[in-house]
């Protein structure tokens, strides 16, 4: 019998931890995802339900026998060197003050670390992605919410309170009055979002169609279709506030790279072209020659990310 | 005689250039400065001419016997690498391409080296100011333009293309149309800069008053003088839209600490209250106690910023 710890090399696990999903991978020193799995999680049940879930799945993966650590990324905000979670939203309801990293080194005996799901995104994509090789990048993640990382000297910046990369919530022309998730208003979280963007759709067709940002994609990318001009209308007011808003932050931090990815992104053309037009219009003449490059890792980022913080030098 | 450039300790020569006036002061290695002098910029006799009177203002203050080394500040984009004015606006003539170490190097034989006049007011401040001591801050200068500096990991981060601290060229839903200097619009120079506020109080005046800061916070001081009224609020208007965009920022980067400084800074109450408020409004739940700083070394910031650029561990 092998010691639990041993001998497995630098092969770690990487758990993405959401409200509805737990999506656990095996990830090698390479960042290769080689086994991955998804699981409920059971939210509804607090903390400790969600804590053994999570370890059952790293164990259904083998992770205590092939994996030398365990890496989690989750929502809400988290102290990276004590693996805390120090705020969180009601998807997870209960979050908020969950020692994660003890909590799953306790269940698991396996070294454990743990930080920010959008701060995952961004490490996956710094060590094995667009990023790779870059001293300083924007990493940025648009989906049901926008987050991201902000690379500087090769490293990802935490800030002083585990929130930097906070992206979502600047106050934008294009969001004015809007509701934002987090309780104020006009921010760039409130016109550039999933859900956003799919109300804004459902906004300019009179309400007659629902908010599913998939039916968007398509009607955008489907030619002459009813409603492909609304919805590229939508996709287009999102992706261009979002880009003006990243030229902005560019002219103020002047970063080597830009790096977009999350579901939002992975919709191309009718959100990439007003996004990259935005995002050049507002370029100082200095960094002009700048443009955002796509993510590289797909869906499973935050998996891989979340395994690569047992690979990061801090 | 003794040989310039030898036992002169840590007393260093800061030089600001602007477009009129180059201020220059002796500073000692704890950040006073020992003596200063101003005298006319001739910018329009060229960057030969500015050199020289850059040049001669240095040893009109005894630096080629009293300092060990010379320090730059300029308008423009400037490589602190190598010394050189990359870019530059009108008020300096032909000044980008100038090789501003190398050519006052060969003129006084002394250490030379150069930034960005934004960047060594966020220098100073971090060095010998409201920053000394914090790992992370926002620096914001906030005057004829708003320019800055961001500090992380006890570094000043000059970016990928030596422009970062670009803060006046972000769009804030507050200017939205208001052209701006670098030719867009919308940007946040356009409304909280010192011209910009000035222009807006004419304009709240049906253009009768004219556009004069100095006047604008006398009467915003003044309590029920006439036009008190309108002087309150554009310096309201300008201050809300830099506290929302910085509350922004910090949720984005997560600094330690906001430093906020320039003659406008300086007007006081009228301007630094709706500052702090639409700031803490913005801030999300886990930065919410930070406020922002008043920068501590006044208008000679810049002058202490540049001879400061010779400590800097780089």
């Amino acid at each position: 019998m092998t010691e639990p710890g041993k001998d497995r090399g630098r092969t770690t696990v990487g758990v993405d931890v959401g409200g509805t999903k737990i999506a656990a991978g095996l990830v090698s020193g390479d960042g290769t995802l080689l086994e991955t799995l998804v699981r409920p999680t059971p939210a509804a049940e607090g903390p400790s339900a969600v804590l053994d879930a999570i370890a059952a799945a790293v164990r259904e993966l083998g992770g205590r026998e092939r994996a030398s650590g365990l890496g989690i990324g989750t929502g809400g905000v988290v102290d990276r060197d004590r693996g805390v979670v120090l705020s969180a939203n009601d998807l997870l309801p209960g979050w908020a003050g969950t020692r994660l990293a003890d909590e799953l080194r306790a269940r698991l005996d396996l070294p454990v670390t743990a930080d920010n799901d959008a701060n995952v995104f961004a490490l996956a994509e710094q060590t094995f992605g667009a990023g790779a090789g870059a001293s300083s990048a924007l990493y940025v993640s648009v989906g049901t919410g926008i987050g991201g990382g902000l690379a500087v000297g090769g490293r990802l910046l935490r800030g002083a309170h585990w929130t930097a990369g906070e992206f979502g919530h600047i106050a934008v022309p294009e969001a004015a009055g809007r509701p934002c998730n987090c309780g104020r208003t006009g921010h760039l979280e409130a016109v550039a979002s999933g859900p956003a963007i799919a109300a804004r759709f459902a906004e300019l067709t009179g309400g007659g169609r629902g908010g599913d940002l998939r039916e968007v994609a398509e009607l955008a990318a489907s030619g002459n279709a009813a409603h492909a001009h609304e919805a590229r209308t939508a996709l287009a007011e999102g992706a261009g506030a979002l880009g003006r808003a990243l030229g902005g932050l560019v002219n103020t931090v002047d970063p080597e790279r830009v790096v977009i990815g999350g579901g939002v992104a992975s919709i191309g053309t009718p959100f990439w072209e007003p996004l990259t037009e935005a995002f050049a219009a507002e370029l100082l003449p200095q960094p002009s020659g700048l443009r955002p490059l796509p993510a590289k890792l797909g869906p499973r980022a935050a998996v891989i990310g979340a395994a690569a913080l047992l690979l990061e030098e801090r």
